[in-house]
């Protein structure tokens, strides 16, 4: 086996690597340094090239929206609670993104694809929802557990809105999203929904979603892990003692 | 135990949760989405209070630099070898973050915490670094082995120089690795060495540093899991078959 | 909200604590302590009751047999390089354990799933693995990319067999896999697929097949990063140096 | 460079891997299948060689000492949590034993570290003790936060001793932590003293302590993920609905 197979076996498009040299998807870091937003490099890393100025602004009102939820989310409450175990804070950080699968952080995943299927359907519009509602008793994107109206999605679908009238995005997505919310009535599109909207809108696929929902969420999640380990707490269980977890297994009973 | 101990237990003065209502340090989200960006909200979330323009451009430019540096890194390699075995990308992250320990990450916060015990020194600054050299055989934040000369530190410490010039902060940590590196002649500064400076210039303490490192190189780690999903390869080994890893161990022998 | 509510938040049939004592699903722990196995204490608490020796002697087979398979596999080779990035052991384990997803440790999971699907079925047995295999293409647990003959099945088949005649263990899930594999013709039963048999045989549901490998494979990760970490390597990159990745991005270009 | 340069940057002496062969520490696997128990092999692997049969059974008196304690453990609630937001449970027991680090999981590593320093000291026993204690306030393995005196310390010195009565061990650290506890008068031993014993008379180094409470703990993480993900409760945060954490950040406040 040759030099070439083994390195081929690793092999990236995203990074040009020499001595004394470094560069992202061809840009030399030296050029980037100082010339480009940390939400365009992001950009720049996911798909390839730099976004419009235009393009950049909506992907980081997006990251912006969704960096905190508090401690009561489960990746944030893990998070904390490592931080107190004697980790490190990246150890900390890896807790809590770890927590953000499929049904913590994967709704913004679920509702791009269910915009995706919609969208490309050959029916109406409202006909095509109706029809994607038939087969689905649960949206992801729409209706919150705790807020009746999501304060982050007036702001996010107003930058939508005014990105599409400017024609930096297209509008197909969020057409397909309001319509939901039209047939949905009383149950309003949330962080998530609203956040896939311009995702999609950007061109981003579904995975991707996820995957920068985790950018913007880690913030958040380091900002709490950082505030626990400066309270000095050990080994933070979930409960204040002397409070303890209710047992509900048998009675005390001999070997 | 009444409610309020119970609350108390989980406390936070980076997020105010109510229904309908979200609130970063205090910022209703509605006025921050669309109006602050991407770093000026880690720097909200972090410390308390919203940075300056010059602030929030200096700690930009070093998230920028440090998103990626290639898949030879166990941190890059790990998180693209999780994408290759059935995991979401928020876990591939996490895997990737998760190894940015004291040896792998920890440079920057190593560098800060020796930048300011030299600051903080009573000696003239030379006989500082002198002194502090005399007690460590290894300075964290200079040299590198790949690169003779990092080429992320010329544009980084050329952004603080003009952030001193211009009253941005106050270029006391500059000083000292400047110093540092006068005294070590061929060992420059590398990325953890100058992005230290940017990060004990706006006053993070050290153990942010790692924590800032950890935002910057998630973009890294979730580019490269990403390109690694895409591939198709299932179950990634670190070498291309059929190489094996080489056995050292005890010959055949029956129990 | 009263006390209970909160405490009840928090329920387990796991344990029960109060001040100096602890019971495992009744049994006090001074009771268990030298007096039941290691595979006895994890069938206690999976299942909650405490097996027969000759249950035991079956799991604690299966956990032997799949404790290791080399550095090749992605979560020997994360934990490795974990533990070369200054993390403690416990990171270095989690960090190989997070990697045992879907793709990489599920199918011992999946193989049950196949299984019981097929046992279940009211068709006659040969003819229920026809119409499974004529549904899938892909049969979990069956054929090996490196072993043409995986020398785990032999062993761990007799040990059912045997358990199947001193009536331990049913057989029925034993015939489907038999059964598939006299299908299949020269594609053998893996490991995946012959602990599948003992799991299903023993009772435990599919997805608790995938977290009786973890416990098992957990051995071999740990004794791997334990061996790099004594190693003194640093940062382990997947290659040796100087071998850098292949880069397949654009060419260099101005900003 | 040549092929065995490539292949020797990963080497192990822990399996031998061959098409159709597999090997732990030179045992075939299907000689040890059924043969050897799994503290058996958790040595073997750990150590190289397999232990005796008195070796093995305080070893795995410890193992199964330190199972479970309960989601009151940060350790076990992350895992709990982790299971209902959608992971598989590798990825739950992951996030459970990332956070057994220096805090949580490392007293008894600590602890072995202390008995040794002190064994290894050339004052008789007790004034090593002495010396020690007046250098450090705080003794790793002593003492509860919530045990008057842990239940499993006397059933676990029981066994030692019988060890030691029976020359399967020399009965060093014993001493070492019987004198210990002498002077700390009413501060008993807790598990991690105790398993510290049993793990540093068998000869592990401090660092595996903390590995085999891994192995050990895994277990009751394990156990608590799939009772919790059987609970069907999804995104559990640490309290219970409607309460939410405390907010002790500034008042609303414009931008």
């Amino acid at each position: 086996m040759d030099e070439r197979a083994v390195t081929g076996w690793w092999r990236t498009s995203l990074v040009r690597i020499e001595p004394g040299e470094i560069a992202l998807r061809g840009y030399p870091i030296e050029q980037l340094i100082g010339a480009v937003t940390f939400p365009q490099t992001i950009w720049l890393l996911l798909k390839g090239e730099l976004p419009s100025r235009e393009q950049a602004a909506l992907l980081e009102a997006a990251l912006v929206a969704a960096v905190d939820h508090g401690p009561q989310a489960p990746s944030i409450a893990a998070a904390r609670m490592a931080a107190t175990c004697g980790l490190g804070l990246n150890n900390a950080v890896a807790t809590g993104v770890n927590l953000l699968g499929d049904v913590h952080g994967g709704a913004g995943q679920q509702a791009m694809a269910m915009y995706e299927e919609i969208r490309s359907s050959e029916l109406p519009l409202a006909d095509a929802v109706r029809d994607y509602r038939s087969r689905h008793r649960y949206l992801p994107g729409f209706g919150h557990r705790f807020h009746p109206r999501d304060p982050r999605r007036d702001p996010l679908l107003g930058l939508v809105r005014a990105a599409v009238a400017d024609g930096t995005v297209g509008g197909e997505y969020l057409a397909v999203a309001e319509e939901i919310e039209r047939q949905l009535g009383p149950v309003p599109m949330n962080i998530d929904g609203a956040t896939a909207v311009i995702y999609a809108e950007l061109g981003f696929p579904p995975e991707l979603g996820r995957g920068l929902f985790v950018l913007s969420r880690s913030v958040g999640i380091l900002a709490h892990a950082w505030e626990e380990k400066q309270s000095g707490t050990r080994i933070k269980g979930p409960l204040p003692r002397p409070l303890l977890p209710t047992y509900t297994g048998p009675a005390l009973r001999d070997l």
